[in-house]
């Protein structure tokens, strides 16, 4: 019974790069955590501990610093794609590079210039409890190399007070659960997306960057979750992806990993307290968790871009 | 040598209280993570485990959840204030009540209306990373009752891309750190500011409201943040609490916990790249940690309104 | 453009099942947190918000609940694979459940009886910072039903102070890390091995129980990573997988995901102190990471054992 | 109404400093996270931004290096001593320093030697889930230095599955609570305990050291918490206290911050299930959370020992 080397990868997690842009006084700013992984052939380091084909994490980390400043953060998918491409030059060995990148935001501090309020020159202030997520997988060498980018967002906590009902589902020895008709509906929604090619558009005519497209899509998301009368999470979801594929040609598919954050009706009638949906407890553990993926029937082919990332079925 | 029970209290923490408002078709939500604490004569319970005087845990929570409905929350600190009452006199043994809230922040999801964006009736999205605390104590009962508010935030994130200044400190022969003239500058604020009384103002004629208050110093707070230009975190502080007691003559203190979240430049001289801040890393751990307070020379006396808030000095 | 639902799940997370045997004065204590999903026929929840094919996912923590009762928890692997069978009878629609098992191990408090040191017989202390892990997927119904294993650790935090050397690699240019034939080697382990079958051993000669299979597979980890001269953490990973396989003929494959917990030598000369290998920081983030699968050459199909297990490659 | 600064201090958090003992084959190491603070005259830091007096946190973050390797790591509380006194020296300005020290724990890897089982020499696995505490206030200079030790343990987890009891409380309308007379108890623990001075024993006779007296304490927590049959965890808490108390002359007293970890017994019937105190869901939120003192009569003053310590009321 010989045992071999399966699959394997290895690099550098959470380098915590900052980029700032400050040709003028106004500053812009850029604030990433980056991760690179290798894989290909490295079975030597494996059996033998021989490193002659590895290039250190230590080196992975040090070029994700110097592309801030070489090749600058248009945007984490484009950050992203070069460095994944450099990483496959500098390692002979590597036959795919994957780069995952999770971007914070900040807002300007809103001051009040000579002319009404303004968002302040140099100092920011986090936005929101979302963060923007990249990951950019290249493999191959020269002409026959591609790219994959799945954009996406985590941690985007969302929740409407009326607008959801649950009821008519199946009914085993166990089931205790009441029916309902008008529900809190909560989930801390991840999301990612995957584009047809490394570039934010497949269409000429609608030239865009990474950063408007992820503008739209999140856009996109949010009304349709407040739009949506919903009849179950699921269904919620769906509306959300198709509403996404409906109006940005260039997404091949999108999946979601969507805990359902319950929120109980409080029992106050012991008090002799009428609670008509106004009192509710936020529970943290169990939850319920809704995984799903809308494609189009022709995407193309996912080749690697989803390997090793959590959250999906 | 005898031994005694020195200082104790009990209550239940984190309690979490949504509380939807739904008298129209426009909902408003409050969200809250509450937790009490009842101080006074429990010994028996500690030292017979007798529970005759012990109002249970349970119960607690349970007022918690009766109260959200029962009187509502106007705010943080109007609830807390009406739950702390109410625990005093449900448990007679007590002499004092500290109910501490932490509120998180919703948004409305912008959707666009027959005419131009609005907010959704009844959908919303987390806002910021920042919470919103209040801590409430009261004491006594009858006439001689007094109550103690501290307003707060926690986890304000703000950053300076320039602006910011350290240099002439003390030197001894452990110092390494070369002395800056531009450096960034980012913490994670906790602010807390005691109250004169326990309403939102000590001016009549200034009528206002705990939320009004408390949005007035958070702007006041970022603005004097980013307009300062700073010789130290602890300056900067300074001129932020400053800001708010020259604003608010019904806030007798405010003290601060900031941790300096240290950005360094990145050292990418070895690759022949010139780094003039614009490349960071943002460290983790170890990170300067600055506790403050400014207080009025005639600030009232602060009896019980700190005990047990983790955080200062 | 016709978008359709992919590959999709749900199911209930992270419920917390406590089982306590106290049949005798010695009790003894399971401590699980239980997540299950179902894949199947979903399809009419996700595109109308129908239901009823839906078992909700109260239903299953009922279930999780009741079963820890009616079937009992005589380990991980059992339990799920009890609750697994029993959620696909509940859910004719599902093609296939997945039950995913945390457990967290409890000492006896050691007490001194009349014959000397003893643990007690009903008051327990939490061991270690590891968490044992395991899922079993089952598919398929009657004769056709199939069921596939994955025990495993998470968080098994390890080090050593010599005996780890890194050399040799592949340097381009921005490598700057320095060679080193002395470092400590630390990380935060998760293993995950997939068994041949559904119970804890191929071969009846060698029957054991779930329990006694994971406490040795456990005990080889630790020794090999102790005893092995490590070129590269790669390289300790092989050999402990490796040293798994060989003692273990029921187990198919391990994976192992394991950050490069670093611990620099810090620099003590600016202070004209001689640091040879003493004092050292450990370092949050960045990190390394490492991914590898070690299997037999003729492993079985791993089928579904693997799907939506985050952490691999 | 002018303003003035109030109670400040600064200084450098975490530090995470290991320290390996090589002078034989035989390793031994200690594991830290250091956090220094300094108070006393800084005023013309906060008011004018003037650094002069200051002594760098990143100075402070180097000594705490240094230190580990020039006055070494016997134990936390001797450690933290010899850094509080370096400090106090080298901040002219500085009225007082406080040190807190977190320590975690590890076993050798069990291996087999020649003549039976050992432990590895360099290879280690962390312990437990506890983290042990010490905190160390030195104040003065010179004949009129003191200092106070307040030695500690946080997040030991233990649970009893019976011995346990809660009844005869206060009941109010809002009271829902079913009284028990066998409950499951459990709580992650925080105790601190002061010291009368700054030497692990105020006894010669008693000779020891900080880390025996840690053990014994410990070991005292852990039986005093099994053997009690408890009416209430206030009752338990005050026992162990009084337990420590009792065997340990040098210290003064001890404090403890406890959550009720509720372990629920899970109604079953509805399914024709007894449970009979056997299945449980171990909640999250809300939690009881219970704080109390026990001290000597005569204990000495407490000076600065307590300041700024969270959790304590």
């Amino acid at each position: 019974m010989t045992h071999v080397l399966g699959a394997n990868q290895y690099g550098k997690s959470e380098t915590r790069v900052v980029r700032v842009y400050r040709d003028t006084a106004r500053h812009a700013i850029r604030d990433l955590n980056v991760s690179t992984s290798l894989r290909g052939d490295f079975e030597a380091a494996h059996t033998r501990g021989d490193q002659a084909k590895v290039l250190p994490t230590d080196s992975q980390k040090n070029t994700a610093f110097a592309y801030a400043k070489l090749h600058g953060v248009s945007s984490p998918e484009d950050y992203a794609l070069a460095l994944g491409r450099r990483l496959l030059d500098a390692a002979p060995a590597a036959s795919a590079a994957q780069i995952r990148v999770e971007e914070y935001a900040w807002d300007r501090i809103p001051v009040t210039g000579p002319e009404g309020p303004v968002g302040h020159d140099h100092s920011f202030v986090r936005r929101g409890t979302e963060t923007r997520t990249g990951v950019v997988t290249v493999e191959g060498r020269g002409d026959g190399q591609r790219a994959w980018v799945v954009s996406g967002l985590q941690d985007l906590v969302v929740l409407k007070s009326t607008g959801s009902e649950f009821h008519g589902f199946l009914k085993d020895e166990y089931t205790t659960l009441p029916e309902t008709h008008d529900r809190v509906m909560a989930t801390s929604l991840t999301a990612r997306w995957r584009h047809y090619g490394s570039a934010p558009t497949a269409d000429a005519d609608r030239a865009t960057s990474w950063d408007t497209s992820y503008e739209d899509v999140k856009r996109i998301l949010l009304a349709t979750f407040a739009g949506h009368h919903s009849l179950a999470l699921q269904q919620t979801l769906h509306a959300m992806g198709s509403a996404v594929l409906d109006a940005h040609p260039e997404i091949a598919e999108i999946r979601f990993s969507a805990p359902n954050k319950h929120h109980f009706v409080v029992d106050l009638s012991p008090f002799g307290i009428e609670n008509d949906g106004e009192v509710f407890v936020a529970a943290d553990r169990p939850y319920g968790l809704i995984e799903a993926t809308i494609t189009r029937e022709d995407a193309s082919d996912p080749g690697p871009a989803w390997v090793g990332l959590p959250g999906f079925c």
